[in-house]
Order: structure tokens, then C-alpha cells, then sequence
């Protein structure tokens, strides 16, 4: 079958790979869609850097070279020896995490942190590729109501969704979203669909900006609005009941930390390359703090499948499909360039 | 009276001031001890700051020149019109806050960072003179057992232990404190006072090291341990239940952040003069975060006066007395250049 196959940095491969066999407690999907995100970007411009390399993954047993992909939905095509929760023809969204149950952090119930975290699609073979196989507990169906398009989007609006709990917020909650990428756009969505009114979405970027409006968004650009001052007056002084970060810039931590509410979250939700000037004096003087989210767990799952099956999460004008064969030109390069905010790979147009 | 006057950057005046009225709801103090704090080395160096400088603070109606000293203990001298909660010469700690009551974060219970927070001995004339005059709902009756040596350090004390309160901890946690200056030292009593039996003190001199393990601290050497190493063998992996960083350097957040168990807070009781670069991720890595702390309440003040009447806390080794006339050489500048760690200004001592 064809894969798009990870040898190394600027150095992917759509080439044919032999399948493997479908074990215990494993079953073979036909992928439907399976988005690029952020990591992969990384993984291409800069990496190996999550990616094995040299030495095999201790829960997956695996290094480079791999087939890319852990955003996916598919359709299960062939179910392994023992598996109770999955037929052939269901369709499904994976939740690709490998955890190892016995590090400090799993023994917490905290798997999405997991000392030993895998990928399936950076540890393991994954989504980017005509099938893939994966172990059954990784499976959450899907509703009829919910197509495998957005049965691809599960994963990171999964990982807004899972942000945008730890903001602590309730309906009355006047939230600020910093970034209108995928991931400020699902924490839009997931904000909204928790109830909460307010909602402002802070991005430099008018094209962005438009984008999101499109979706019903409000919209501060921080380049022209007084941002802090604007919380201000919206909150009776009172400032953001939540931030989230999800730019992971220095200029937007600083001005979400000066628009935050006295005892109130910032939530990080992006990969800070490297350190950031923090002005922590904003944390101190109003006792708020700076909280980090990484990932998701099946509960994040069932929430955003449930918000899809309503017909909550829209893709019009941020999610582009392609074809496996221009996976570099029309999906890295034009994620990195700007061109383009979210690319599904599908693997179902005519491989040429 | 004698007091110590400031009148703006590296301009104390030690001078006979005359003494204002006792209003209504107010009482005289004859002072016992003040301390010196960093805030008032900041005004001295670097200041004003907080000191109003050409414009009344809207709580006091008061700006430079003004008395200092916000860290005091005294006995009650005289009593005004309507004062219940005092008579002549109790002996008091003060907790010396102004606030306004009605903003948001008033209104919330959170006065500890009113919005217009104002301090005895910052926006009105303080402990640094023989008397001063106070609303009386800022006194703490002093028991007994707690000389008014101790009653001034009621305040730094208190500082540490709202701190303390913020890292969440219980007697099974192994917690790290990081700086060995008068707010580390009160984050160590503090959190033994609490029961945690593991509490670690990280500081790069062997001087301040030396000074807190007299008082039956551990300590680790951040120039020569690997701290997070070493915090990660005591807790089988888990990492640190909570940091504290009284130091407000790049290097000791960043150690904490990495010594930090997912989950779990690194609480900031420091007065950070500018952002530092500060390795986010780590938050995100382990979903941790990073917790802001000001001030006290009069809980803090009450918990800190309980466990000083218990012989909880020891001023052996890191504090010393002066007298007024050497407030500059023996207090400000000593303080300055690290010769001292606390310097209470006893009034009492002669006027030559
Ligand atoms: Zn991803
Ligand atoms: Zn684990
Ligand atoms: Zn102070
Ligand atoms: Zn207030």
C-alpha cells in the first residue's frame, strides 16, 4: 500500500510499504482522513525530535524510518483475536496515544502525561498511508451524524477541548483565546460549546482573523486594540476569567498575562521552542497563574465526538484536502508558508 | 519623635518629626522592632516605587516624604474614639494593609491584591520611628509567649506562609524551596509548621546554606547537585509535589520547573524586577503551572502567631538589631551587599 513514509529531516518518502498482520487485540483501518499538524511540521523542518531515532521507542518498539500521521479517522477492515469493541465497517477516530500504565504519572490516572508517551503516527506507523493498524483501545466511533472529515478533526480539537477545561470556566466566563490556528480555533468551539458567552479571539493576523470571524467568532487584534484595557471595561475591571495560549509567542503571553483576572488562568496549549521572557511580576500582583495542558484523554474524546454528532464544529474555509502524492508541495510546504491552516490528507483520491 | 524619613532614591533622613492626632477608630503604637524588607531596599535604590512621588495614594491621602517600615510590632499607647478590639498596652503585630474594599477583587475576598492596595509604612508613615498610628482592624494581639522581637517578623512570616498555602501540599510531600533569604527561611518554617516532612532548600551560597541548616534545614547546592536528579530518586519518579521560588532568578525557576511533578505547582513569591526567560514548556510537558502569590490575610497572620506562641520559629543566625542612627550603614547598605539577611530597627535603643 502507499505510505508517506519519515526517513529524516526534509525527507519524506510516498512510496508503497508492505502491510504488517493485524494481532491480538489490534485491528486494520482504512484511513479515511489524516491531518498534518504542527508536530509533523516540526518533525520535518527540524527534527527527528519525538521521532525515534537510533534507538526504538520502549512501548512501540519502533524508530525511523515510519509512516507519518496521528490525526485519523478510518473504517475497520480487518479486527484482530479478542477485540470486543470494533467491527469491520464501523467507522471510528483514534485516539493515538501509547502510555505505559506503570510510570508515576499513569498510576495517577494522568496517562496524558505519561513519562513514556507514544505517537501512533510518530512512535508507531500511522494515519498517513491507505490502512494502518492500531490497538483497539485507541478506537472511539463515530455517530453516523459525523463524517470521517471530521472524525479527523477529533484529535486536535481534542487537545483545545482538553485546554479549555483546565481555563476553569462557566457560562458567565469572559474568555480570552490567543492564536486563530487550528488549535485557537478549537478552543473556540470547545469554549462555545461548554456554554461560555464571551469569547474573544486575539490574532495579529487579518486573514486569520477574517477566518475565524467567518465562524462566528469575535475578534481583537492585538497590533491596533489596547487588549488588556478592552478586558477591562468588558468585565467591570475584573479582568479575563481565562487565557489561553495557544501562539506560544512572547508578545501574546505578555498581553494575556496583563488582561487576566485577579486568581485566573493563563493556559499554555502550545510548543514553546524555547524559553519566553514571562513577566511572572503579572502573576504575582494578581496571584494568577500559568497552566499547562498537553494532550487529551478518552473522556476529551467523547466530549468533541458528542459536539460534532450536534453539528457544533464547522471546516468551512480553515480545513483543505489533498491528495497523498502533493503531501509535501499543498501540505507541509503550505502550512509552513502560511498558504494554507489545517490539510487532510486522503488517501482515497487516485494515487497517479 | 525620632523616625526615618525617605524623601526619595538613596535619601533617608533620621529626623524629629512631629506626631499626628489618634482619629477615630485608631490607635498609637510605642514600637517594639520594624524590619527591613527588599521593598524598602527597592524604594532606597530604586525608588519611589511604590511610595507615591507627586501624587496622594486615593486610600491614605498621603505621598513622600513619609516614614517607612511596614514589618512592625508594638504596645499600644493610646486608644481612639470607637476602638474595641484594644486597649493600653497590648502588645500587637500589624498587619499593615490598606484596602479599598470596593473593587472586584475586594469584593471577592481576594484584599490581599486590592486594586489600590496601599501599606503602613509605604503609603502612610510606618514602624521605622518611635510611634505610629494605625487603624486599629490592622492589629494582632501578641500572646505571651511571642516577644515583640517575633512579632515583627509576623509580616515576612506571613508573606511565606500564604505562599506555603498556595503549593497545596500535605505531610507526605516533598517540597523545594528555592533561595535561603528571609522569605525561604519562612517558607522552610512554614511548611514544617504544616507537617511536610521533605522540605529541600536549594541555594547556590554556602553561607545562607550554613545559616538555615542551624535552623535543622536540608539544602541542596544548585551549583553542584542535579537537583532534579536527586528530587526525582526521593519521590520513586514522581517529581517535586511543590516548588517555591523566593529567589526570582532565570536559573532557579527553571530548575524548579524541571524538578516539578506533573500536575503540580511552582508558587512565585518574589518580586521579579523584569521577565524572565522561562522554559514553558516544561508547564506544558507535565501540565504543571505556576502560581503567583502576594501578600497575606489575617488567617496568615493568625496561623503564623499560633505557631510562634508554640516556639515554632527561631531567629538564631539570620536576624540582628539595630539602632535608628544606624538604619543607612547597619541596615540599608549592610542588607545591600549580602553582610546581613534581616535587620530589626529597635527604636528603643538610645538616641545619640
Ligand atoms: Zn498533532
Ligand atoms: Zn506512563
Ligand atoms: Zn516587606
Ligand atoms: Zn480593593
Amino acid at each position: 500500500m502507499r505510505a508517506v513514509v519519515y526517513r529524516g529531516r526534509e525527507d519524506l518518502d510516498i512510496t508503497d510499504v508492505p502491510e504488517g498482520p493485524v494481532g491480538p487485540g489490534e485491528v486494520r483501518l482504512e484511513v479515511g482522513f489524516n491531518g498534518i499538524c504542527g508536530s509533523d511540521l516540526h518533525e520535518y523542518y527540524a527534527g527527528p525530535i519525538f521521532i525515534p531515532d537510533g534507538e526504538k521507542h520502549p512501548l512501540t518498539g519502533r524508530e525511523l524510518p515510519l509512516t507519518l500521521g496521528h490525526e485519523f479517522s478510518g473504517t475497520v477492515a480487518e479486527v484482530g483475536a479478542g477485540v470486543e469493541n470494533a467491527a469491520v465497517g464501523d467507522r471510528v477516530a483514534v485516539m493515538p496515544l501509547y502510555t505505559c500504565g506503570v510510570c508515576p504519572r499513569c498510576r495517577e490516572g494522568r496517562y496524558n502525561v505519561c513519562a513514556q508517551i507514544g505517537f501512533h503516527g510518530l512512535m508507531a506507523d500511522g494515519g498517513m498511508a491507505e490502512r494502518t493498524v492500531v490497538p483497539s483501545h485507541m478506537l472511539h466511533a463515530l455517530p453516523d451524524e459525523v463524517s470521517l472529515e471530521m472524525g479527523a478533526l477529533v484529535e486536535p480539537m481534542a487537545v483545545a477541548y482538553h485546554a479549555a477545561k483546565l481555563g476553569d470556566v462557566n457560562p458567565g466566563s469572559t474568555a480570552l483565546v490567543f492564536g486563530a490556528g487550528p488549535i485557537g480555533i478549537g478552543l473556540w468551539f470547545a469554549l462555545r460549546g461548554m456554554g461560555v458567552e464571551n469569547v474573544q479571539v486575539v490574532e495579529p493576523s487579518a486573514t486569520r482573523r477574517a477566518a475565524i470571524e467567518r465562524l462566528g467568532a469575535a475578534t481583537l487584534d492585538p497590533t491596533a486594540d489596547d487588549v488588556p484595557a478592552l478586558v477591562n471595561d468588558m468585565t467591570g475591571g475584573r479582568g479575563a476569567d481565562a487565557c489561553y495560549d495557544a501562539a506560544g509567542v512572547a508578545p501574546a503571553v505578555a498581553t494575556a498575562l496583563n488582561a487576566l483576572g485577579a486568581g485566573r488562568p493563563m493556559v499554555s496549549v502550545a510548543i514553546y521552542e524555547t524559553p519566553l521572557e514571562t513577566p511572572l511580576l503579572n502573576l504575582v500582583l494578581g496571584e494568577s497563574r500559568i497552566q499547562g495542558s498537553l494532550c487529551y484523554t478518552h473522556e476529551d474524546y467523547r466530549a468533541v465526538i458528542e459536539l460534532m454528532s450536534r453539528g457544533h464544529y464547522d471546516t468551512t474555509g480553515w480545513v483543505e484536502k489533498i491528495a497523498m502524492r502533493d503531501v509535501v508541495d499543498e501540505g507541509f510546504e503550505a502550512l509552513h508558508a502560511g498558504r494554507k491552516m489545517k490539510v487532510l490528507v486522503d488517501p482515497s483520491i487516485a494515487i497517479a
